[in-house]
Formats: structure tokens, sequence, C-alpha cells
């Protein structure tokens, strides 16, 4: 998974790659010959995105059905129902989504890849920080005004998107614009990879917390009552944690690793990442 | 991370692993000279030690302190508070470090390994039990009864002991006892190092759930006055996935992985693993 320091000589059955003469590629060191394996790949990618899409769509259905739909500043009650709906988009698709771009769109040049990969990131914070505005604003504007960031789910979602955002904006400098000596490239890949995947378990861990948080404050005795809000509720949570395994299988299983394109390779102008 | 059906070449610090053979090792196909570097491993380690010891004490600590300690039938309402304190040493303690013996006990001859692996799983199963008994008495004898299993934290839980369970008995089945064909182990070994850590992983949030679950219900509006309890419960939930992730580093990080042993080859005698 993180063995991107090494060389790899590997049977596989398609897509034979070029020989990789390292660089900002995520820091194959020598010379390896690496091959793709792509079988299955297709079919797990299509479960990400049904079992990713249903998740939305329950929340959504859960937020507008269950919990009175949405308004903003003039109803802190109602806002807060942007909290769920877009940290799920933001921190959960969309996260899910851009971690997975290096695997989905591995024909792109590996430029345009960098920039789609940031942006979709860029919109999932973009996402999100209205969600945390929303929650706030639900606890600060609410008649009594109730306390922020006493709960574990708030802990972990505020460490979560500060490590979030700190990530985006690491990745930034270091592999697009300014974009760091190729060497340091090299040295940040698997950490900037390590700690996605890190923040993304924990973006997930947050929202089951806030979902189980939420059914036992709105519910009460219901929730007991395996009232349809509250089983609607855990489903929605598993959703969840399928979604994440399957995504973190995809970018983990070394088989489905992007490999070096020739055209990455332009070592003389150094624009090849 | 997964890519155990390959051959790796790779320059390393230390340990020069001998050639490996393939058979039931994990898979490798064809010839490998893989090295170990085992750069930073012993500090993370005992960082993982230290945090995991720290988290069981301060269950014992907030069981004890703050929950009134331990009782079994006779008090309901204190045998409840051994669900926490065995999970946490079962599930979490326990099963990180039992992931983690393949790292931590490279030296051992692989038969010992593997039998020391299934023990201390099984002792994680073991204790996991009666804590899962503890928290069923402490709804079923409570007067009146409680409803059971309609948590997100219940639903999470009992599908990761459900599945921690057969993968113990899988494990077995093909590792161990009566131990399979190779080829059959080595295809099911990526299966059983992903699902190990996928479980691992729900271990680690069904616990965090069951900490948010618990504070609101005992804490009540307490929590948002910050009390020292609700700050204790917090921190555990945070340093279950700080060990979480520590142990997740040290068991995908491959050049700690241990390479084959010359005394793991024995190819006539089928013993070798």
């Amino acid at each position: 998974m993180y063995e991107l320091g090494s060389a790899r000589i590997r049977k596989g059955k398609k897509h034979v790659a070029q020989e990789d003469s390292g660089g900002g590629t995520g820091g194959q060191q020598g010379t390896s010959m690496s091959l793709e394996d792509l079988r299955g790949f297709r079919i797990l990618l299509t479960c990400a995105q049904v079992v990713g899409g249903i998740l939305v769509l329950l929340v959504a259905i859960w937020t507008i059905s269950y919990r009175g739909g949405f308004a903003w500043r003039s109803n802190p009650g109602l806002e807060f129902n942007w909290h769920p709906l877009l940290m799920t988009i933001g921190m959960i698709y969309l996260y899910g989504n851009g971690i997975l771009m290096y695997r989905t769109l591995r024909n792109m040049r590996k430029r345009s890849l960098k920039i789609t990969h940031a942006s979709v990131l860029f919109a999932a914070f973009a996402l999100s920080s209205i969600g945390i505005i929303a929650a706030f604003d639900s606890h600060n504007l609410a008649d009594p005004p109730k306390p922020n960031l006493y709960t574990l789910h708030s802990w972990f979602g505020i460490i979560t998107f500060t490590g979030f955002t700190l990530q985006w904006v690491g990745g930034l400098v270091t592999f697009l614009y300014p974009g760091l000596a190729s060497h340091i490239r090299a040295a940040a890949l698997p950490v900037h990879m390590y700690f996605g995947l890190v923040l993304f378990i924990m973006a997930c861990t947050s929202a089951v917390l806030g979902l189980a948080e939420k059914a036992i404050w709105t519910l009460g005795a219901q929730y007991a009552s395996y009232v349809n809000e509250g089983l609607l509720m855990n489903q929605i949570g598993l959703l969840i944690f399928l979604f994440a395994f399957i995504v973190i299988y995809l970018v983990t299983h070394l088989p489905y690793k992007r490999q070096p394109r020739p055209e990455d390779e332009n070592l003389l102008t150094g624009l090849s990442d």
C-alpha cells in the first residue's frame, strides 16, 4: 500500500506500463516493469458509486422527510439539517471519489489528474465548510444558545476537518503549485496517501458518531422502539462504512494502481507531474 | 499493502531476506529479493504500546472511579461496566497486538507465530464474549428490561463481533488446522488481511459509538458543561483511533513486513507454514 519507494516486477494481465524512470510519480526508485491488473475493478467501482449514491439519497430523504427540510439563519433548527447532508456529500462521497480519482481517471494526463483531484477535494472542503457553519449556527442562534464542541462527534469532526484542510493545502504546495523538488514530492507522497486514508476513516467515524448522537437526542425513548427514523439512521451509518471499505479496497489494492504513462515522462521540462 | 502476489526488489537497510520460493508464506509468486527496512519501527511500536496501555488504564479509571466498578448478575448496572473494559482490552488492545504479531515477533518460526497470532485473537474473542454477555445482561436483567440492538453502536458491534468470529474460524481452518492447499492459502491471505484490518477499524468505530451513546445517556445535560467524565470519555475515544492508526501504519508499511526466513522454507514436508 505504502510501498511507494520500491520497484516492482509483476505478472499482470493488462496495460503493460512503460519503464518508470522515477521522479514525481510516487517515489519509485530504480527501474520497474509494472503491470496493471484491473480484474474486478469496474464492478467494485460501480458498487462504490451505487452505495455512495444511495447513501446521499437516504440522508436527503432523512433530512427532508423526517427532519423538516432546510432553512438558513431564519430557522436555526432547520439550518442544522444542512449539516448532515453537506458533510455526507463533502466529507464522505466527494472525499471518497477524490481519493479514487487516480484509479477512475487513469488515462488522464498526470497534471490534469492532479488538478481534478485537488478541485474535487476543494469542493468537498467548500461544502463541508457550509455544513460546519450550519452546525455552529444551530447551536449559537438557538434560544437559549447551546454549547459547542463538547461531544465526541464534535471533537472527531473538528480534528478531521482541520487535518483535511492542512492536507489539502500541503498537497497543493507540495505537488501542484508551486510544486516542490522531485525528491521532496517523492518523500511526501506516502505521507500524503497515509493521512488521506486516515482522515477519510476519521471522516466516516465522525459521521456515524454524529448520527448516533442525533438519534439519541431527537428520538429519545422512541429509538428503543425500533422506529423507522432510527432504523433509517442506523442503515445510513452502515452504508457510510460500506462505501468507505469499497473505496479503501480500490485505492489500496496495488494491481489497480495507475502506472506511469508515457506522457507522464517529461524529465527535461519537469512538467511531467 | 495487499500486493502479496508480486515479487519485489528493494534497496533496504537491514535483514537481507532469503530468496522466497513461494508457497504458503503469503502468495509470493516467482522469485524475489526483498529486504526489510526497520527504521522507525521500534519507536512506533513503543508509541503503540504506550498509547494502548494508557487507553486500557483510562477505561479502567473511568469504569472504576466514575461508574462504580464491577459486579456480575447481582447488580446488572455494575455488571455493564465489564462491557467497555473487556471490549477495549479484547477488541482494541489485543486485536491490535494480534494483528501486529507478524511484525513484533518477526524472528519466531512461522508455525509458532501463527499459533501465537491465533491464541492472542482467541483471547480477544473470549474476553469480548464475556463483555457482550455483560452488555446483554445489563439490559435483560434491568427492571424493567431494556430493549437490545436498536442503536448504531449495537449494530456495528454485533456485525464486527460476528465478522471477527468468522474471520478467526476461517483463518484457523485455512492457515493452521487442518490447513488448506498452499494455492488456496495464498489466495486467501490477502482476503484475511483486508478483512482483518476492516474489522479492526469497525471495532474501533463500534467502541467510539458506544462511548458517545453512553456519554449522552449517563451525563445528559452535564455533558454540555464539559464535566471531567465527559472530557475523559472523549479522550478515550481519540486514543482508540490514535492506537489504531499507529497499528495500521505498522502493519501496512511494506518495509516493515516480515520477510520469509530460511527456516520457513520446508517444501518437502509442507510444514513450513
